[in-house]
């Protein structure tokens, strides 16, 4: 039995675990899920049958991990300490990585639903406005190649996914730091192995 | 000079990383935060003017934290490994640290804001929808005491904080898991102190 289980759907957020599967060196029992008729055993997992969703399975017992962003942090912390931050890299790590799952992830798919925040409540929204969420981003990945500097992590999955995906559904704007730092991660061959796959 | 740096208002989502200056014994300098007149400090280590944003001093160089999740996890990391998870208790506290800041956030504040999602679009959304994402916290909160099980955790701060403030603002229903799960959180001396802090 493998030690994970996947439930995968390569047109989700769950190609952002495969490549983090990848990263992390680790071949896992791979549930493909059809949206019309999701697995018993999914909705046993997570009753919201979202993607990715993985189960660790480990000695007399599962874990389940939901979230994509929470996926891939696990997965490091069990596979693949090196990906995980050094003391010195954490402040940013942590924080790049809730920040795409939290206000990028917001601004992103509320402008995507055409869904403008009102400049007199930009506050009660934890990402103010869009424009700032996306200058914000830009500005670190201008000064800095990866999430926490010269070296790639884990954060550099999940982030550069974000970004990615923003680039090519055209839902952030189209700004050198991003073009560049998404070239620089599809070089990884761990991404490309990912890609394959989906192409299946 | 104190250890961190940290830019406070009461009245924002920094009187969640206030309690977890508290989980972590450790005292801040803090730099009150007036709306309309952000110290240049604090667009300085965050140029989103966001609260909270903290920073750590650390020997000859700064650390900045922004994101509330984050800052709870990095103090933690740093200052209290007792409040970390353990090996087996880290599939729940990731999972549910990254489903209050993700799905969690974004569904309240839309729901707050009256942007309800199309049936047709709910897989756009990392949420899904409102409802099933109330439910799935509910379900989880019934049968565990705590984000991890029996013991507290970091994470409880930040995602009991998210129940809390949902209960006091109306923004989440009324469900007996939530209001046991805040009672509970409630008697933490840490929580009582950070409290009596923002009545100052």
């Amino acid at each position: 039995m493998a030690k994970y289980t996947f439930f995968h759907n390569p047109m989700s957020r769950a190609q952002i675990a495969s490549w983090a599967f990848h990263e992390a060196g680790v071949e896992p029992e791979i549930i493909h899920v059809e949206w019309e008729d999701k697995p018993a055993a999914l909705l046993e997992a997570n009753p919201m049958g979202k993607l990715p969703t993985i189960v660790h399975h480990h000695s007399d017992h599962d874990h389940v991990v939901t979230e994509t962003a929470a996926v891939c942090h696990y997965l490091a912390e069990m596979e693949a300490p090196d990906l995980l931050p050094r003391a010195e890299e954490k402040a940013a790590y942590f924080r790049w990585l809730f920040f795409a799952a939290g206000p990028m992830e917001a601004a992103v798919t509320n402008r995507a639903m055409g869904w403008d925040v009102p400049p007199e409540r930009t506050m009660m929204m934890g990402y103010g406005d869009y424009d700032r969420t996306i200058d914000a981003l830009d500005d670190w990945l201008t000064a800095h190649p990866h999430v926490c500097g010269e070296r790639f992590t884990m954060a550099d999955v999940y982030v550069g996914s974000q970004v990615g995906w923003g680039l090519r559904f055209e839902t952030i704007p189209q700004r050198d730091s991003f073009a560049a730092y998404e070239r620089r991660l599809a070089e990884r061959p761990a991404y490309r192995a990912s890609m394959d796959g989906a192409q299946d």
